[in-house]
């Protein structure tokens, strides 16, 4: 039994719309209800002129949606849990994460370094470890972004667009829109594009190549996340990282928002053609997930001399 | 009569907080309502521990509070005027604005050519000139910002900060926040100080020197605006270029919003020693007053290789 399946024993719900609507009346108190955000010019844009509504969830406290599920699996530890201090592996900014009280441990950034420092974390201090997407709590705490969406969208979705790495986020969407009418899809980019390619050869695949610039979405799609999305996403549609920096420029400068190339990964696919020969017709939703971006680092779209 | 005053006289409006009132009603359903942000990191790193509520109208349509002025100076005309074209002097981006239908007439960016070319514009079509801040109508539109902030903020506020350009703004902050108590200070760059100049010389200055990055603020504060302000604010704190940017990428990164350097003095000023030594206590409104940054160029904080 590893750390994730150990938490989830204390808890576990139901992989449902209904859960989601648990995880948010928990959480409702503890995160910002992002706003939602309209750009006339950037419907008028588009083939199908759909009415677009950006969930920002780059303005959810740790600019991102994480702060989401990494909420909900905190509310549902125990005192005993609480106190011995979880390791949130969600990894907003780190000058962020300090001021919201965390004790940070640096290690290398890759696989096998990340496990053993956790091991090693978890043994001095008895700490929980909060999964950061391959988990029930975090699904369901991610899910609640489409809900909240759903309530602030002036009028009812025809789909919802969401980007997809470890897939907790779209996983929770999907799960988040049953029972509604909302179409659901997965963005993600062609350079890590392992869950688009899983659900072509109808098995999910273990790793991924990670070869894109939106570092948000460098991460395989995890066990548990696959065949909710295998059941319930219509399409996984894959970008160019040339299609996320020109859908992030016009995010920036249209809707005056600080994005992350994972967060412009969605409005990405919502400008491809293989989504604009849907044809959808209606008010489309979609998912802004960060906007942690390193902002001493030249923006991707200017050349340096 | 000149063509601001020719408009003026077509519906006189006392300069009080009321005709913001009115103002606020009239434009209610042309601008956005838009939303107010805080940020822990930003008012804990503060020495009074302020409570910041930023008022951001770098998501107003046209991406500033300019906006707001131009609508109701635009409510304001006959439709014979309307008919014949209003030419606003807003100045948006240039593809926002003509996504919002306007036709654009370009010209030398010095004051000769504009109103030469404004002139043979009015002369050819009978536009009607909106004033961009010397102008009863624009004054009050722009004081709807503060009327909206107060209503949004979850407590009254001790004081609020806007910056000062042409003074449209402040002068219309000032007089939304007649009879509150709610302190009103102005913000404006050390390198265009021409409004705290004349304000220790008890004597408008005619011309200002228009050295500094705030672009939006290099106009010489205005003939109505300048006894508004005179008589309604506090102080204008100046600040450097270095503030300005510092206090810019701040906004980025922490309130993940694209803002201007004008649309980052009035923080600047807040975060200053000049306003912090004023002691005050109680949360405090910062206008956000503009996001129009050319984003194909280096950001300001970015070093050059």
């Amino acid at each position: 039994m590893n750390a994730s399946q150990e938490q989830e024993a204390v808890s576990p719900l139901p992989l449902t719309r209904a859960s989601i609507l648990v995880a948010h009346q928990a959480i409702s108190r503890l995160i910002h209800r992002t706003p939602i955000f309209t750009a006339s010019s950037l419907s008028a844009a588009l083939p199908g002129k759909n009415t677009l509504f950006f969930k920002a969830e780059n303005l959810q406290k740790g600019g991102a949606f994480k702060f989401r599920g990494a909420s909900f699996s905190l509310s549902r530890l125990s005192p005993e849990e609480l106190e011995k201090g979880p390791n949130n592996s969600a990894r907003p900014k780190i000058d962020a994460v300090r001021a919201y009280g965390a004790s940070i441990t640096f290690c290398e950034p890759n696989a096998t370094a990340r496990a053993t420092t956790l091991a090693s974390v978890q043994a001095q201090t008895g700490a929980t470890f909060i999964p950061p997407y391959d988990a029930v709590n975090t699904i369901l705490g991610q899910g609640t972004a489409l809900l909240e969406l759903l309530e602030q969208a002036p009028e009812p979705l025809a789909a919802v667009v969401a980007p997809v790495g470890g897939g907790g986020l779209l996983a929770g969407t999907a799960l988040a829109a049953e029972g509604t009418r909302v179409r659901v899809f997965g963005a993600e980019p062609v350079g890590a594009d392992d869950c688009a390619q899983g659900l072509k050869e109808g098995k999910r695949r273990e790793d991924v190549r990670a070869n894109t610039i939106a570092d948000g979405l460098r991460t395989p799609v995890g066990m548990l996340n696959f065949p909710i999305i295998q059941e319930k996403v219509e399409a996984v549609i894959t970008v160019t990282d040339e299609e996320i920096v020109e859908a992030m420029r016009l995010m920036w400068e249209r809707l005056k928002l600080v994005v992350e190339p994972s967060g412009a990964t969605a409005f990405a696919a919502v400008r491809s053609k293989q989504f604009q020969e849907l044809g959808i017709e209606g008010p489309i939703g979609v998912i802004i997930s960060g906007g942690n971006i390193d902002l001493s680092k030249p923006l991707p779209w200017v050349r340096q001399e």
